[in-house]
């Protein structure tokens, strides 16, 4: 029996286009002979959602776009899509007033529905705010050919594969659907996902998956979404397993693809199918995910072209690279703002890089600008000494001049910080945070390095130079991050213990570093709350951003100790 | 039995100084012969914590202050304390790690943990991202004296007590802790809250309890956290009821205060004591919700200062008098920014604010800094029309002087957008949006007015001229705001049924409004997302605000119809 494995990329809200999307796909799996197609979690609306599940009339379109589909898939191919059911009554028990859930579509009908039983809520999830869990063990059956018995299909919805507590080493929640499935003698699993992208997740996803259907010896199909929606990529992976630690089928990684698996009825089995390749390294993961991220977020939101500043630095000339990949270079404009304070390998650097990429460039200095700021502050600024305001009213002047071109000709400004900067606020709100999208805010420095340093590993894309001098954000005369911040090395392992590991900072000092050098970096953090409430979304490539997934107070007093 | 009950003003994680205050409290409290204490949720470390409940060792500080607390208490005070604790082995049985708790403190010792057993999860609430729920009913006995009989004090968080169907019309979770309590028959309900205000919201309390505590023929008290923490702002009006629908003891809106209740052991009721004065009108509620959110934020964030730029406009004169109430005039200044398309009632207008406020002023005419733009930028726009990208260029130098000023001195920079702008994308991101506190952010237009009349009641605060010109950005020659938008009585109403009502846009039509115009208004407002999710934290005045429980896509299709 042929099985289709649909990776789709929506666009969050767009039924109908969507609706179209898995029209075509089950277009396609019917003239391969396919008996069932599997899409991800929320393939109708999209994953995440959010709070367009509130409207009503969100959830009245999502069900009269679902019987539109089923209206017009071909005959005979069962076609698995994911969507939102209101709770009939919920208001009578205490409930919840909708389900995730997943409807079977076949001859013309919806044949079933199937509900999520466990509801992600931690980190960027907030199921829980939606969705009540159901309660019943998802399965059907169908008859691969006229021949053979009838197949038990177990449904899961993504986290419901999540909960094995060998695998874990604990429970994460009370249930386990896939147990549950077992113990009804299902032949094979489904399972209809969004999981978000972060680094290392596939392998873990693969392990997982391996690991469950080796111990209950049940064949999976693990069907991920794929695409950039605001700052969660989601990276497709979509494979099968055999219980004997077999995969025996992966989609393509950072795109939409649709593949066949065979399932022999007989066997019980997988037949071996086609096995994508998995990205190489962390670095080339993490480069094809924000090329994603990039292209997604700007054509979901109507651009084609894309702006940032240039500063000649590795932040900004890693930007213009992802930004050059995804949306094509004769769509990229790189600003060059050169201040008094900017050296001269600032420029010529930025200019190696415009060449090294092809991409347009322009050259604003900002001198005359300044002055014009220093002169009107005059009266009120006299007597005090250069000091963050000045350097501010630089990175602010280049934020404006940025968002002007960006607002004359319809130009997606992308901000260029990474995940170090963000964290201990080296960066100016309203300044060079400004943008549409933070490209590398979830990356640390010291991978902005290794991801630069493997993208020349065959030519010189980020100009030499840019990889080897000391980093600097130039608003004073030779200034540089090392003035004020540890080496990179070590701020981004207090960093990611703090971040990451919820570690406090007696144990950050067990773990031999300095405590002074803790505890100033500790400050800076919390202290940059406020910046980082306001920043635009940054794309998500860790298991902790400082993004939706992030919800720390402002006005608080912890000191992590 | 004289029962203490204290809206605490706490800070978020500063464990110390909310138990040295619970401390203070327990001091006056057993001054007045109190036998119990009640304070609000979460007291010990204040609400919202948010994700510093991630942190294993904030839990653990929360667990050794709660000692120390219950240590330094006087003796035969019962203190009930809000705090978390850890669900212990909660892997084992796949359960979310803390519980919201109440510690019932007495004689040196934590006689008793209470759980709170239904956690909001909707609109600003996260409680299913930290907690589990309780299962058990909470309540314990005390001896009120020497000579009565134990006394069943039933203890409810929050949440906890609002679940009565018959009330609500519906069920909004599976159990009714409250009902539980009465089979137990509890003598007394306490309940621990932190309920964040909005307008209106102390009747729907008091209506409720009244209500719950008539149903069930059982006295309540209901204690309020009180105070700013970031956006949410919590109101206080703690209060006790008989089941005779009586309010018998209402402390101050708005405010930090303590009072006592006295429960007769033989008649089970209480006798009638203080019952403070609610504010009289939404004006003058939502004025003093406002001065004490901002007076919070700056002091919580350690600042005495605030700047904002005044444009002779309502908006920033009403947030200037915000300002000068909640921290003084003195520690105000007011930043006059005229353009060439200033017109000349805007700069008097400003200046009859300030005097009316007297608070302090500076004026810094922009016109040299717009043309230093123009320059720089006019090889790059040589051909273009006037428009939005010039519009805020001016806008981002106001922005950029306010916040160099704000960095240079170290003021706390007020932003004054008001709902209708936010929701419709009237406002310059980088620009006028600047600032750590977006003061009226979820105040509508009209409501502004209203609020400025009802401050204009007895003398001239807002400059009467400022009232009766019509709204305008003056970012272009004898602009109005309602050469591009609807009256601002239409606009607030269809925004109000879009985002409060989730009304979609052929329910709003169907109310009388015009096709053309909604749909034009949700189009601004569905592309204006992108300004919001880079907006400051705003404070909460109404049941769906900008803030942490307005949850959003940005790259998103959907069209509300």
């Amino acid at each position: 029996m042929k099985i289709a494995i649909y990776q789709l990329n929506p666009t969050i809200g767009d039924l109908a286009n969507n609706a179209e999307k898995i029209n075509q796909a089950a277009q396609w799996a019917i003239s391969k002979n396919a008996r069932l197609l599997v899409t991800p979690e929320l393939s109708l609306c999209g994953y995440p959602p959010r709070d367009l599940l509130l409207n009503p009339s969100f959830i009245q379109s999502l069900s009269i776009e679902l019987q539109k589909l089923a209206k017009k898939l071909p005959d005979k191919l069962a076609v698995l899509v994911g969507t939102v059911e209101a709770n009939t009554d919920s208001n009578l028990r205490g409930e919840k007033p909708l389900f995730n859930t997943v409807a079977w579509l076949e001859d013309g009908q919806i044949k079933q529905i199937f509900y999520k039983r466990l509801l992600p809520t931690y980190d960027v999830f907030d199921e829980a705010r939606y969705f009540e869990p159901g309660k019943q063990t998802n399965y059907f059956e169908i008859q691969p050919n006229s021949s053979s018995n009838p197949l038990k299909i177990g449904v899961t919805i993504c986290e419901d594969l999540w909960n094995d507590d060998q695998f874990w080493g604990q429970k994460k929640y009370e249930c386990n659907p896939l147990e549950d499935l077992i113990k009804l003698e299902a032949d094979l699993i489904v399972n209809l996902s969004a999981s978000p992208y972060s680094v290392g997740k596939q392998n873990l996803r693969e392990n997982m998956i391996k690991y469950s259907s080796k111990r209950y010896q049940i064949p999976i199909i693990y069907t991920n979404q794929v695409g950039g929606n605001d700052d969660l990529i989601f990276d497709g992976n979509s494979f099968a397993v055999n219980p004997q630690n077999e995969v025996v089928l992966r989609l393509k990684s950072f795109e939409e693809n649709i593949d066949l698996i065979d399932f022999d009825p007989k066997t019980k089995h997988f037949v071996l199918s086609t096995v994508n390749n998995k990205p190489q390294t962390a670095e080339e993961e993490i480069w094809l995910a924000l090329v994603l991220g990039l292209k997604d977020y700007a054509q979901k939101c109507g651009f084609s072209q894309a702006l940032l500043g240039l500063s000649g630095g590795i932040d900004s000339s890693l930007v213009a690279a992802i930004a050059t990949e995804a949306l094509g270079k004769e769509n990229i404009l790189g600003l060059l703002m050169p201040s008094p304070f900017s050296s001269e390998h600032s420029i010529t650097d930025a200019e190696d890089l415009v060449k090294n990429l092809g991409i347009n460039s322009y050259k604003l200095p900002i001198a005359d600008l300044m002055k014009s700021y220093d002169t009107i502050l005059e009266p009120l600024f006299a007597g005090t000494k250069f000091g963050v305001a000045e350097e501010n009213i630089q990175s602010r002047i280049r934020g404006n001049l940025l968002m002007a071109i960006a607002n004359k000709f319809g130009y997606l400004l992308l901000s260029t910080g990474n995940k170090s900067e963000m964290a201990v606020g080296y960066c100016t709100l309203y300044g060079d945070m400004n943008g549409g999208l933070a490209v590398i805010s979830d990356v640390p420095k010291t991978r902005v390095f290794s991801i630069c340093h493997w993208l020349n590993r065959k030519t010189e894309v980020i100009p030499h130079n840019v990889l080897i001098k000391p980093p600097s954000a130039e608003l004073k005369p030779d200034q540089t991050d090392q003035d004020s911040l540890p080496p990179y090395e070590v701020l981004d392992e207090i960093l990611d213990r703090l971040i990451h590991q919820h570690q406090s900072v007696s144990q950050i000092s067990e773990a031999g570093f300095d405590l002074a050098v803790i505890n100033k970096i500790l400050k800076l953090v919390i202290r940059a709350e406020f910046k980082r409430k306001q920043a635009p979304p940054g794309l998500k490539v860790t298991d902790r951003a400082f993004g939706t997934g992030w919800r720390m107070p402002i006005a608080s007093r912890w000191k992590f100790d």
